[in-house]
């Protein structure tokens, strides 16, 4: 089969193409699935830059995110059988509640082999199946992204409909946050430097956009759309740059949900202690929470945004167009 | 002032309508409202027919809902001004968090006055503003039902997008169930035993109708629409001769409100207690629950859905048509 | 290696020792553990009567409850190493969170074999430590009874100190529940029908205790020793003999945790649906229920209670003991 | 009737011993209390000095802390009557759930006058009865400190027993937070820089303690002290200085629960974001959490740890003896 291997901590230039056996036939309770799809996250970029290294298994397989078909499932396996449509949890061992002490905090594509191959087998225990009006280029955008911006949503409080939320940008996690917080019935207020793009997200539904670049005070502008109140919830992607006007435009008592391997270490800003404001930081989600969000994504038929489909033997070009952040959306790498 | 009194626990003979001195003026942390519209519930002609009457104050003035606006405010009234609109709120005293163990559990309209009357007196940490979009005869439709409703969603652990409420007949709860749970993103199975208002409850956004008169075994009906897994969520009307089909068709681990001053002790069925189904009984909300509503309500521009306005004068009339359980939606007192 | 399995549905008559091979070395992330001790539970003779029949593996070895020494780790195993102490979850594949759907509602012992065996190969994932200060008799007590008892006690909403707690009975589960509700800060009060057994349950710390055969209104002793309140909460271990009266002792908006494999279907009596009281059944746990339990037992160096110790050979007579229900703690089996 | 007024915000330079007369009687829902004691806190050397005069009453009577007895009450009222023995909330017209918008974010005795007075008449929803093992000097010593300490405990999930709780210094919130923990089962760790002070936090209970000035890097104390794995919850109140470090030695998931009017903005440190910390201001809490405190206080006959007790005229000696911080526990007044 064919399959990426990092091979060095030297970016996309690490990367190379191999070609290795197929998996062994799979053992108790384990299922072979053909990878249908997979796609990209900038979390790619910072493993392959070594930014967390001690951490990785060498030579790893990049990608957490990937979509395909059961070929084969091992003695004991009860939750699927061959031609099941499946996704993979971007946690190992991660099925429900608090994330396991031992889990791997970087997840699939780290110290756990990634997507980027033909054939995997994983445990019964890490599939999840894929929502029926789904491709599988679709499928494979949600493990990652979609999970973390569900539990920013609905981890610790679920987002009641009638509350406000805060997206920022429009990176994979801000998108799947928008969509989604409009499920809960909230309202969205989503922030970007461009004007396009705060086009498409007012047409996936934010109540309210904010050029950042133009309004270089955002924060004020959303206090002045919530009428002084703030936001019920912010999902915080931007780190050091942006944590402090998020803090500022979040209602007294809100929340702020913190997303992403942020390196940086901001400071809440004056007021953040007598203000009520709780802090959370999101790393992506357990099964049982990809499960609950693909029945809301199931029920109202959402369709993940995809900003273009590279084939298997281009995924160094997907790499370089994710590291130009001029996408819209998830890039996605069809497998054969 | 106008306003009526039960002087005997007669049911709708047992109704007075008297002439009384205007209140007097609105004390510390007062306000006084003209009450400009008042709906009935059931729960009124149970307490005028005296189901309650060893909890109940002699010659009560019935009715716990009502919206009105703000006349004059006594010192100290920080959160209304003259000329705000206002609805009360069902429960005395419950601000937020567990109803406190000396509240009236039968709440206003029974040991506290009801909304029949012209003018009130109420304490400013016993009103709620009125969503701008609705008319006064809307706003007086939410406090028990639409509370009741909104509890029953989220009281005790919220709805998610993507989950499935079974709400039974056309009652007032269950016609805001409905419509909230919308707002939650989730899929909505209604039942009723005539065609005529399940086409009403479809148009109203139920995903799924059962006519359950046609239907006896109904909850097979709801398993089969839910591929035998069971609903999240039944908010439960019907006492008696409703709950053991609700526990048959909730899922394993799922959850029943329980709404409602039912008088018989159903038994909950074979199977109920290895299923791990969770009973919560809903007592209407405190006053912030009724915020966080009416933040759902405005943003989505909810209109409750109204059968019939009476003048005050047809108080009379008014319950009995309530009596006759013939309508759909509200029934609404224009006050002068 | 030396095994029990349950050959025909006949109570302990059905029982039968025998001899087989040793299990398989453990595969990927397998770990093989010598049985030190197990533990019986009420449920054993329920399954070995057939109560369950239909859900049961055919010729199946029982008993949830057990402990032992690691022997040997397949590969992949981060968890443990060869000579740790570790007991089984009752669950399978149930390791946080809710339960998932397709998770053996019968638990270890059933579907799933269980310890009355030597030898056991188990994945790392269903694996937990033993308390230090545990001996393996001790530990063996655990897995089914005090998981539940715990999450009887703060599955839901945990339980806050100065709250107070009825425990019915002496059986495992509600002697768990009496020593651990003591942690939590709380006050139990205990029921029993024997003197003797409500002295030892004062000497565990009982606050107060009630006989229940010379109070056959217990529930209204209760309510007397929380000055008419009630108790915040009830393991209720009863089923329908007790059901109406754990309601009517329980204060307006408390919680029953409601535990065992009640087959009956108690009414809940009148009052219970306008008093706001929340139903709440306990299906044991999940594995990181079991982990924090631990942390509680290890801090406070806390003791199962033992009734008696049988060796292998003689599991007949131990679950004789059990059956004539004279038994005060667990009943436990020492294994080579 | 005695009061103080802060004339002039001078510290302690500006208060001002005055006669004034009594108050008026209690009206509707109002009561009549005669102040006996009370306490305070290092907030009020804050306000005093002006720290927050822009949202302050002028010529304020300080002190948020307070228990008297009730001499008359108005009509209406339910909870009390004369001769009962009260303490009043912290926040005004916060009864339960989330902290109302409206509320006085500075609590009583700044905008809302404090206990620095002989008589107060407040509404019969503000007051709490007082715990019958306490003496008016030690219940004086709970609204504001011990609540604060309880929230912060278990405010936003409860402290679980087996779970392990870092607490600051011997500040008022810390000793009741170490206290408190103790009746929730937890361990505590407690710092300090005085050895006397060590050995009195360890006759209080405290697991272990750590000296802050001799152990520099405290943080590693504390993760050696937890096998490496960190605390559960820290009970945070030392600002700036310390935030980087309890993060440091809080485990991955764990929560830090900040206390007190922290004016500075401390960075959370390198790491904060990828482990999953929740952070939890408290401001004090509601009636609801006093309550469920003074059960937890009642049943455990807690002792309130008092420094001092200083005659009202001498006021100004206690601020300045609270000003010295040398003061272990809580300095009271004792009213006439």
């Amino acid at each position: 089969m064919k399959l990426y291997r990092c091979e060095r901590f030297e970016g996309i230039a690490g990367l190379a193409l191999c070609e290795e056996p197929d998996p062994a036939p799979p053992g108790a309770h384990q299922v072979l699935v053909q990878v249908k799809a997979s796609s990209l996250n900038f979390r790619e970029l910072l493993l392959m830059n070594g930014a967390f290294r001690d951490w990785m298994a060498p030579n790893f397989i990049p990608a957490s995110d990937g979509a395909g078909v059961v070929l084969a499932v091992g003695p004991g396996v009860r939750r699927f059988k061959p031609g099941d449509r499946v996704m993979a949890n971007f946690a190992e061992n991660w099925h429900g509640g608090a994330r396991p002490q031992h889990a791997d905090t970087l997840g699939r594509g780290a110290i756990v082999e990634g997507m980027l191959r033909d054939k995997v087998v994983l445990s019964q225990e890490e599939l999840i199946g894929v929502p029926e009006h789904l491709s599988d280029e679709e499928a494979a955008t949600l493990p990652c992204a979609a999970v973390t911006a569900w539990n920013a949503l609905c981890q610790h409080a679920p987002l009641l409909p009638g509350q406000t939320v805060l997206v920022q940008g429009s990176g994979g996690v801000s998108i799947f946050a928008l969509q989604l917080a409009r499920l809960f019935g909230a309202r969205v207020i989503a922030t970007s430097s461009s004007e396009s793009k705060l086009k498409r997200l007012a047409e996936l539904g934010a109540d309210a956009t904010i050029n950042y670049r133009d309004t270089l005070n955002w924060e004020d502008a959303v206090l002045h759309l919530t009428d002084g109140r703030g936001v019920d919830l912010v999902v915080e992607v931007g780190g050091a740059q942006t944590f402090g006007k998020s803090v500022a435009c979040t209602r007294d008592g809100g929340r702020i949900s913190v997303v992403g391997l942020l390196t940086g270490a901001p400071s809440p800003g004056e007021g953040f202690f007598t203000r009520g404001l709780s802090i959370a930081p999101i790393r992506v989600g357990s099964r049982q929470d990809f499960e609950s969000m693909n029945r809301a994504i199931a029920l109202h038929e959402l369709r993940p945004v995809i900003d273009s489909v590279y084939d298997f033997a281009h995924v160094p070009d997907a790499l370089r167009h994710l590291e130009s952040q001029k996408h819209f959306g998830k890039i996605v790498i069809r497998h054969q």
